[in-house]
């Protein structure tokens, strides 16, 4: 199957970040490819990734970053592929620049931001949007939000029955 | 051609800003509907109305509120369609309050989020998302794009001909 | 004695913050339940859990979230009853996230917002508002009140006699 | 009827804020009182009011303030009955300042917290705990929700009949 | 010599922060006392002392809290003498909640502000204020200054000489 | 009788708020004087004022500025009178910029600020330094709190007798 | 003479800012160019500005932006001349997020970032920069600072004559 | 090699920061001296420091605080040299207070904002300005560029090829 989502991020130190967006693709068996895009250390990498994206055959774009996060806007000022931006938390501003970066895009090109450090949701979005168009994929995500609800459940039905504090004691 | 994408707002206090996704649909010839729907006021139509969205043939919604703004990620928690966010501003916090009720989406339920007021990006959005299979709409949102690019290369031209001075005493 | 408060939270990672509200009730001999539910991944549970609340007998309901935090707000849209928000506090943006989300509701669906991580003092306006009608819960209120008094007082005594240096030290 | 609510603000410059308060518990048939106590300027008032507030049959406060808002704090520390604080918005900082003041109390003192200016959820609120031991004022408002309900359905079917365009010609 | 200055604070834990004002009293050989007063605990223990400060023979008071920091504002509401306020660091909000609660008091009653955990400087400020009429302690406060200056130029001297590497090894 | 206050703004626009202080000052018949000092513009006048402020027998400063405020921590390690500050506010920040300027002063360098725009809380703090040791003035100085505690008390007893909705349409 | 400064702004929106800059590197004869580039609508037009700059014979670029401001980082990224960066006010969050945009950036590109909306002060940043090779600049940045210096001595001299009421009702 | 930057930081503490900006410039081999300056503590040494810096043939000044950061601000106001101003990170506010005093300076006193805890790009800044007149340094800093982005490609190659999981395993 032709891989249809690109994984990038701005720097190597954001990956323990950016991994869950592959994690989860991995589990709903969308094929991705995941790699280092700087905006501002290999700019010439970033225009031809994002100029030559839609023709690889990519349908979406994740791509995470934090500070000035530069990356998901001007990756989405080239390519007319939806963009899914994450911004990455910061130790000095805990991530509202990165927020600020990537979400407050003016008229004309959007990034479809997610929370600070919520690559698993970009990787769920992305599915998401694939989904539009792939029936198989749309029962797969239907499993997974079953998956998440049978385990608030279960959680719900245990705690309901050994108590809070016998609960707190094995967290 | 069957209406693809679902505008939804908390109250019509939100429609004009809003209705820009409106408007880029319409110039984009991408059908959609646009409806009131409060999640706080009128929670049994949200949960139909985000329960049928997949049924009714759409294929993303556009959610727009503002303050405690809870429309769009309960919309995402009950559908498997992607939902984009719209933080509309507020008086009190400008907006940041929306903005954070609709990024900071727990893992498994994610939602796109746009700029405060963003509405215009997110019919842009959706439109992305459905040219991902739509050939033709993709070729009009590249159209789209050029356009913004000659509006700036003009506007940049006439700059650098008249000089600032002249330039502003005609805005 | 029937249950009074139900005490609810999005998920069980919420619980040794949440637990607060229970010790305090337990102190007050307030009876109580307490249950996870999530607004984002069970929200079929959460509509039952607030439609259901009133005709079970509950009369206040407490509820903690953190991030977007949708789960007292959309409580608070499906009963009568008064709901209590807790904000959690975030690793990000330190809760306040979560408080903008619970404070910031619209005219209309009040949610009565403690501090972040506030949730003993949840308990406490829980039992302030069982006690507009319950003259015992109220001098047991009074009781508590006079405890924390007398505990500031104590500490006082010791620290003005024992001097800043050595209340240090025992620390 | 007893006077049930009490409503106090920091300065009569909080009256066009608070006066909702007023409205909505007009509107429920909940009989209250209005008037002016300063925490600052009048601390012996305060003290007073605080004080023999159950005594005079009051159930609950409101109490409004900006700023440094320690009008609902205070009136918490001096009285049984549950305090409904309502930050109002101020000119620098948007009502931050007075969120925070009044929000963020130490365990032991709870302050039922809601939006900036936010002055008839907190009559609502008010309402909604003398509701849970007066079933006729639960009655009026459940009848309340559903009128908020209706108003949210009719606009929703105006504007999905007549338009976003002849809609926002309207506004 | 007679007490000049009070220290309080709201709770036992803000010590560790509001001793540094006893500490640097201590070394100015201004003399003080120190004490734990709750303005939402012991609120009658608060309107004793602020209403007696004066009669004590007090000339300035000091007081620390954290989060809605009520304490030096209404201090101040209930005496003549200058009140300086401390705003303690707090978990979830590194102390911007005790700041605006502290220094954004309303016309009539201020409060003297120092930084969040700026109890040194709480003691400084005090000596300064009493300094405008003892020469004496002016003479200390500029024997001081004069003492952190050489500090520093010290420190300037030494690094300028050893290099950074080489200081950076030392610190 | 000897000027005791100096009054020093960073910039004639300072002046509508500053002036406040120099109009309480009138009020409690403190002699002051009023200038302007820019820390940028004009950093010899900075050093000469704030060195000579003493042997001029200045007894404090007021110092107001907006933005990157310097002006109050640079006279305040010029001097050894006790400085006080006024964050002025800012279009961009809301004088946010402004007060974390000024506030957040080093240890051994206090600054005793006051409210955004506070001017009129610079002055009253000023005279209640100097009422330290001047009976007379601490006489004025409860005088003027009791004018503030009658204006509200009349403005209470006013709205209790006409209603709010009478008080609402006079103001 | 050459042109050594180049001003571009992501739009024509910017201009009434940005225009600041013209006029003082005008008034210090500082010759310049000034276009409109956008980062997000004109990508190419960015990377070909940029990486032209310094064989066009720039030595400065000055870039402002607005929101998700990425214009200066990303000329930054491409050029190896000094760029210095304009953060433009915006409605929703006053600048604040094209502060963080512009600021925050990476170790390794630099952007030199003035205050929100300090158009003019990046043109005297951009002039001092040229000033560090051209005496003659040099001396007219002095002239410029000592023109600054008197303006505020004259205006401090008509407050301390005039009175500051005099003075209020001529501004 | 005559030395062309001067780097100062208001404390010792700040050292572990400030030396990234010596460190890059030694890598680049720009000669610079390097002390501490407290505008606070040692204001006389402020004044003269930035009044020889332009004689003493300096030809940029780097300078970091944290706080109320006056020390960047005040050097600019005193020299006509370009000031670069380093916000340094701080424990409550995390930096914010920092870079609001550096870098919202008034117009007619510019400073080089860089990024909190920016010392390395503060460097680079300062080599980039000296570069406009030295084409030997200007390669030097290509070269650093192209190194920069020489090993983000190795790097990306090198994910690429063992995959996420094998590299999260390296780091």
């Amino acid at each position: 199957m032709s891989v249809k989502v690109g994984i990038i991020m701005g720097s190597d130190s954001d990956l323990p970040v950016m991994s869950k967006a592959a994690e989860i693709l991995d589990e709903l068996q969308v094929p991705y490819e995941l790699t280092i895009v700087s905006a501002h250390r290999t700019p010439d990498r970033l225009c031809e990734y994002a100029k030559t994206a839609e023709e690889k055959g990519l349908s979406v774009i994740i791509a995470g970053a934090g500070g000035a996060a530069h990356l998901p806007g001007m990756t989405a000022a080239m390519t007319v592929l939806p963009v899914i931006g994450v911004p990455v938390q910061t130790k000095a501003l805990g991530g509202v620049d990165s927020l600020y970066s990537i979400v407050q895009m003016p008229p004309g090109i959007p990034v479809a931001t997610v929370a600070i450090n919520g690559a698993q949701n970009a990787g769920l979005l992305a599915a998401k949007i694939l989904a539009t168009e792939d029936a198989a994929l749309r029962e797969r995500l239907k499993a997974y939000s079953s998956k998440l609800e049978q385990t608030v459940l279960n959680k719900a039905d245990k705690l309901e029955h050994i108590g809070y504090e016998a609960y707190l004691k094995e967290m």
